[in-house]
């Protein structure tokens, strides 16, 4: 066969695993947004319908044969070099999508995605009851489907959790994860003590009420404010605020919002906008195509927290959005200036819940549950002791104790999905993120002029070109020495908070 | 074979249909509702793949085996008489869906689905363009999409628009609603000429600014007074109200709002509600099953139909919600009484909307696209030419010409879906509605009270006993006999009108 013609064929299987994909994205952005409590297992069983329609789809031998007919192979994944560059990235995604689905038995892709959709609205409830009994039987099934597909993918007993690990970051392990972390929590942790001594911000304008629908309409000028085009996206509700692609041209955010808490609902739609620029920025080239993903989670974490601390919490965003703000809210925010208003959103303060954690302890959050998945797939913890296990190691390395399993170890959705081995992916996005906005001040040294001006769209200009349009052709730590030279480090991460944090709190 | 075994192994295939009918039917309502405009091409993508599995699936060789196994054939459509009764429905229906869906190559469905989705956008564009010359290409391809099914299921030709009715009507023939609408068409015209002479009620006060978000309030309040179960469902907003069932327990209805118009919102909500009620009233014993469906569309007409005209626009109705509107909207019904407003919203007028209009001319609407629809596939009517096909007939039957496309042609969704053959069900509906009414009022002589005092259960409970809990377990012609004894007939319906009108206006 011609090699356009298997190429051809090949786009063809995977515009319709896209497509299906997508219909499972909507599901579940449904399920988390919309959908009335009485038809959860209903949709759990949609789901699980449909994830099997997809995994058969992609697994079909046809499938196979085409990747080995143009040699995409596990040596030359990237197949027949008469094939333009595109094609070529394109069969190597391709084979290594087919070679992880094909390992899977569709039972247990059937299984584990009803059991996943039972097990979220488990943890919906468990959450709002501070019932961890209740979610214990969901959260060991999730962590047995977990285990069995590592173990399908090769990754026997202890290296469990290195098999899970490699599906956000491709190739990394629990030792080289470990590795980071160490120096990572050592310079967290000195930077932190060195806070702690300083006279905290004035905040108290941040306790006062505001009114939700006055929120909504904030976040809505923020969103677009950032260059957000709603002609190609949306921006609603969720318990778990969180960023889902069902389309191309169809990229919903979503945020939580309470009167008490206006930093929550604002810096939520500022992170999951990141996520979303990454995916609205992609090369049109790659669209219907399995190579119209982030390079990894990571990655993709590196842009949505970018977005939401680098820029997000930086004096010239709100030097630029204060006045905004301040618009919707007069009385909350009289006589509050840019400065005030930086300093009180860079307040560190030792904080139970991840999502709202300061920049500086925010990874001392991920590091927790790092330890704590280790344990787990090493077989060391048991689901039911990881309420104490967690209160402990949150007080072992926040300096807090949450009352509550609601503020504590119910606090995040990822668990109740299946999603171990995705926490890790937060702080290494701190570590690309910091590493990549290094190198954007070179090339863009009037960067504060620019947010100070609300001119977004230069950023995102830059960060389109250097790292979005290019999706999944480049591996991460390709990608990253393609823009910056360098490999992952933590030090540009920790040089930004030492920068920042010493003028902030003149250390 | 066990013929429990095979029964067994039709309902796994149905269920897995069932799921994916209502995957599709969320992609839709998605559409409907939610979409960001960018991404109605990739939406209609996944319509169209995710149709053409559920069309396979349900065609597949398996499927006619089992159904022949079981002697459920063309002659004995229930199959083996040792099997329960339920089960003999279940394969009755299980039948003739498998016998209309084989017929179509799956090429047809995949190919109209997608272009149903481009039509119905391209028809919200067209319709707030005021452009039905864009729209003729989409139009002209649903009538050639729908000329071919009807080929498929043995229409040839000029029977065609019987091959269309039948899809929503079983058996019914375009020779049989004629014979249907004459009678009606005149008891109307008739009933018309005279109130046209009558004094026009006073509505001044409906002419005032209703804000948009007090009304949401009240829909919400008024579908859950009227006993929705909003963990079985939820009220949403559409250009073009609807109700959809995306599964046993997720009823959703839609309706539209306007400042300049209350009762729009308030009677499509009614009108939703009741279509939900049939859905959210189906015996449990159906869930999952090709049983879990409305009769006929007529019959799901009649009773969204009931619940907004013959319960919504009755005096009982108003003396309980009319104080519950008028605490959302104190200063624009101020010294409004019950009687008043009751007249109001049973305002005999010419209107350009059939969603609007009043319950005299409203089948007139119907009958106008029934002819239109009956020209445009005899062949004798263009496309090209509709709109003054359809102003010439607005004029003749309703007395009034539309002053753009937006206000005539161009008001419904219907056609821009391929819905051709639906519009008759309304009408319909309203006559299987008031025989089903006439058989309350004899069972339940305290009805006007029960209204009166907010207890709508009371009349839920009975419709669902002799209507909604058997699904289309029993063909319409038999319910209706079934519950009344009696065979469809004009005369309930024109007896109502005359009966509440003549009192209203004094004739």
């Amino acid at each position: 066969m011609n090699p356009n013609t298997a190429v051809e064929q090949l786009h063809s299987i995977d515009r319709e695993c896209r497509h299906l994909e997508k219909t499972t994205a909507l599901l579940q952005w449904d399920q988390e947004t919309q959908l009335p409590p009485g038809a959860v297992e209903d949709r759990a069983e949609q789901i699980a319908l449909v994830q099997s329609i997809w995994h058969r789809k992609l697994t079909d031998p046809q499938t196979g044969r085409l990747l080995d007919e143009l040699g995409a192979d596990e040596q030359t994944p990237g197949g027949d070099e008469k094939l333009p560059r595109l094609e070529r990235d394109f069969c190597r995604v391709f084979r290594r999508n087919y070679d992880r689905a094909v390992k899977l038995p569709e039972d247990l892709v059937r299984d584990a995605a009803r059991a996943e959709g039972l097990s979220q609205a488990a943890w919906v409830e468990a959450r709002q009851a501070n019932d961890f009994a209740s979610f214990v039987p969901h959260l060991t099934a999730m962590i047995d489907f977990a285990r069995k597909k590592a173990r399908c993918w090769g990754f026997e007993g202890p290296r469990a959790y290195d098999g899970l690990l490699d599906l956000y970051e491709p190739g990394l392990t629990a030792a080289e994860t470990e590795a980071l972390f160490t120096p990572l929590k050592e310079g967290l942790s000195a930077l932190l003590q060195k806070i702690a001594r300083a006279a905290p911000p004035e905040t108290s304008f941040l306790d006062r009420e505001y009114k939700v629908e006055e929120q909504v309409r904030f976040n809505r000028e923020l969103m677009e404010g950032l260059g957000f085009d709603t002609r190609r996206g949306r921006l609603d509700i969720s318990v778990h605020p969180f960023t889902s692609s069902l389309g191309f041209n169809d990229i919903r955010i979503t945020t939580r919002y309470a009167p008490a808490n206006v930093l929550s609902s604002v810096f939520s739609t500022i992170h999951e906008s990141g996520h979303a620029f990454y995916e609205l920025g992609l090369s049109p080239e790659l669209q219907g195509s399995c190579l119209a993903e982030g390079a990894s989670m990571a990655v993709h974490e590196s842009q949505s927290r970018l977005w939401e601390n680098v820029i997000g919490r930086s004096l010239p965003f709100w030097e630029w959005w204060l006045p905004r703000l301040k618009a919707r809210f007069p009385e909350q925010l009289l006589g509050v200036a840019p400065e005030a208003f930086y300093r009180a959103v860079n307040q560190v303060r030792p904080s139970l819940i991840r999502v709202d954690a300061d920049e500086v302890s925010y990874a001392l959050h991920i590091i927790l549950r790092f330890e704590l998945e280790k344990q787990l797939f090493a077989g060391s913890l048991r689901v039911e002791d990881l309420p104490g296990a967690w209160n402990r190691l949150m007080k072992d390395l926040i300096g807090v104790t949450p009352p509550s399993d609601t503020a504590g170890v119910l606090q995040d959705v990822h668990w109740s999905m299946g999603s171990f081995g995705y926490f890790p992916s937060y702080a290494l996005g701190n570590l690309y993120g910091l590493q990549i906005w290094e190198k954007l001040r070179q090339d863009l040294p009037e960067t504060g002029t620019l947010i100070r001006e609300g001119k977004f769209e230069i950023l995102y200009q830059w960060l389109r070109e250097k790292i979005y349009r290019s999706g999944c052709r480049v591996e991460p730590a390709a990608l990253l020495a393609q823009v910056t030279g360098e490999k992952l480090s933590v030090n540009p991460f920790l040089r930004y908070l030492k920068d920042k944090y010493t003028v902030l709190y003149g250390l």
